[in-house]
């Protein structure tokens, strides 16, 4: 684990409370208010108190439809009626696909030919177009952006954009009216949209509350970029893990650097048997970037090497696990 | 599909709605109340409206719990003291353990040598003590028979048991509350101690309901024992749906000869897709038996061919479907 600096300094967002307020009420009637879960048996195996926020129970499957909704929701008619263009390994493309449906408008999307053929058909199911590119962080942004170029569309990047992170910061808000005593929250990064988001949402409601990323060991660039406060990019990864292949970028570095309280990676072993544990015992499917976000709390010792003292009711820390996504290929 | 007559001679069975409401209020703060969940896409595939009871995600991963601690929560103390014995492929197995350990009182619990190793491990986890004998019923029903004569305890049958079949009931009863203007409910059968509950349960709270049993082909002794008006038995089957392969007993055929609309059968290739499907879509995770129950309504169709009539308020026809555990072997 990389510890941030407890006390760096403050940087400007625009992303504030009452940004983030806005966003929830533009998407509230058009994204599903998704279940806490909770569960005796990762209680046990934790020793802590776990809350999951199943956002593999949301529309298009993740959590990545909040800030695209929020997003193109926020568009003017003159910019909508341009149609919209992303880059994304699938869900942020399929989420783009979605709203980009809601509000009738064409949506161009790029996406590495090494994505999972389940969220590719489900681009194509909102009608999406696609383009594939090679699985590198440059194919990918030089593809939108020749895109764009040709078409005209907005760009929607997937997590480089203050309204996307506005609406990802919408499950953490809903996260702590659900539990607000929350000691911290845990869940995974890759762009780090989700991560910041988190960060603001949860803060916001819960000032002393401890946000930890969640990063497969093959693609560590925000816990190498936390530690060495350096912008670390990886070029391309094959961790199983297909939603965490990106990097931050300078926006989401930004935030993370004055709220992140450390990131904890995860090994490719621990994302799968994390998964089937999860089948196994919660009876729920989730995608491999959902399991990284629970798999430390498993190890022997992983809930106390996470700094959080005692409460003050003498209980078992109370820690939220954001379940990102539930689309896996499931063979056959 | 095979229709049942449409009035036979009422049989009577002891299970009248006042010993279903005291089997919920003897159980009822010892299970889950289930969630009921909708979807868009399985409303499309069928052209009804469903309504998804999920036992799934019910103690021990199956509705077997309701039964068991109805039985077991019943006993005297003199009979509690003698313990517990029973046979099982499995969620009926782990259901008896749990409920027994509830009660501190030994379980004695024959297993067919195939049943899943993760429905051995339940048993194991709750503290049962396994017997294995061949996987034919009459190997099972000996084994129990003799465990029974060696240890003196109690035999709390999988299905042949009223005190099962009013705890299966109110599985029904709780859907039945949620959305009480369902036009049909499908449900798998095996023993008959779901089906028959199901009927029970369903018609004390909406009479005209018409209750489907959803049977695998290669373990179709229900339907044939309905279509033929005399009890079938299958000696052994190696459908998919291990949790199917009982056959009716005396006591559940009346009450399904009385009560049944019709008998489903579904091939085991339609179960795999379905239980992918449902993966895919729904993000949760069940076993093939519960599969059974949702595969004749994905065919082209398949509700048309239920003969449920129009609505009176003109609308897609409601039908429940029980889901009945989540038990399922991941591989690895």
């Amino acid at each position: 684990m990389v510890t941030v600096n407890a006390n760096p300094e403050e940087r400007a967002t625009p992303i504030d409370w009452e940004t983030i307020s806005e966003a929830h009420e533009r998407i509230r009637d058009r994204i599903h208010r998704t279940t806490v879960l909770t569960s005796t048996t990762f209680n046990a195996m934790s020793g802590a108190e776990l809350f999951f926020k199943c956002e593999n129970f949301q529309k298009t499957g993740s959590f990545k439809i909040r800030g695209a909704s929020n997003a193109i929701l926020s568009l003017s008619q003159e910019e909508a009626a341009r149609g919209v263009v992303t880059q994304s390994s699938g869900n942020h493309a399929a989420a783009v696909a979605c709203a980009a449906a809601w509000r009738k408008i064409p949506a161009w999307i790029v996406m590495p030919k090494n994505a999972p053929e389940v969220k590719r058909r489900a681009v194509e199911w909102y009608g999406g177009k696609i383009t594939c590119c090679e699985p590198t962080v440059s194919s990918r942004a030089e593809t939108a952006a020749r895109l764009q170029a040709e078409t005209g569309a907005v760009m929607v990047h997937p997590y480089d954009d203050d309204r996307i992170i506005a609406g990802q910061a919408t499950t953490a808000k809903e996260l702590l009216e659900e539990v607000p005593d929350l000691d911290a929250i845990l869940t995974p990064v890759s762009g780090g949209g989700l991560l910041s988001g988190t960060c603001l949402g949860a803060k916001g409601k819960r000032a002393g509350i401890r946000v930890f990323g969640c990063e497969p060991e093959r693609a560590d660039d925000a816990y190498r970029s936390l530690r060495t406060g350096v912008l670390q990019e990886i070029e391309s990864s094959d961790t199983i893990a297909d939603g965490l292949r990106a990097s931050l970028a300078p926006r989401t570095f930004a935030i993370l650097q004055t709220h992140v309280a450390g990131v904890l990676l995860v090994s490719e072993e621990e994302i799968v048997a994390t998964m089937r544990l999860v089948a196994e015992r919660m009876k729920i499917v989730i995608e491999p970037s959902s399991a990284v976000a629970l798999a430390p709390l498993l190890r022997a010792g992983g809930v106390d090497g996470m700094g959080l003292g005692k409460r003050a009711d003498g209980g078992a820390v109370k820690i939220g696990v954001i379940f990102s996504g539930g689309n896996v290929a499931l063979g056959g």
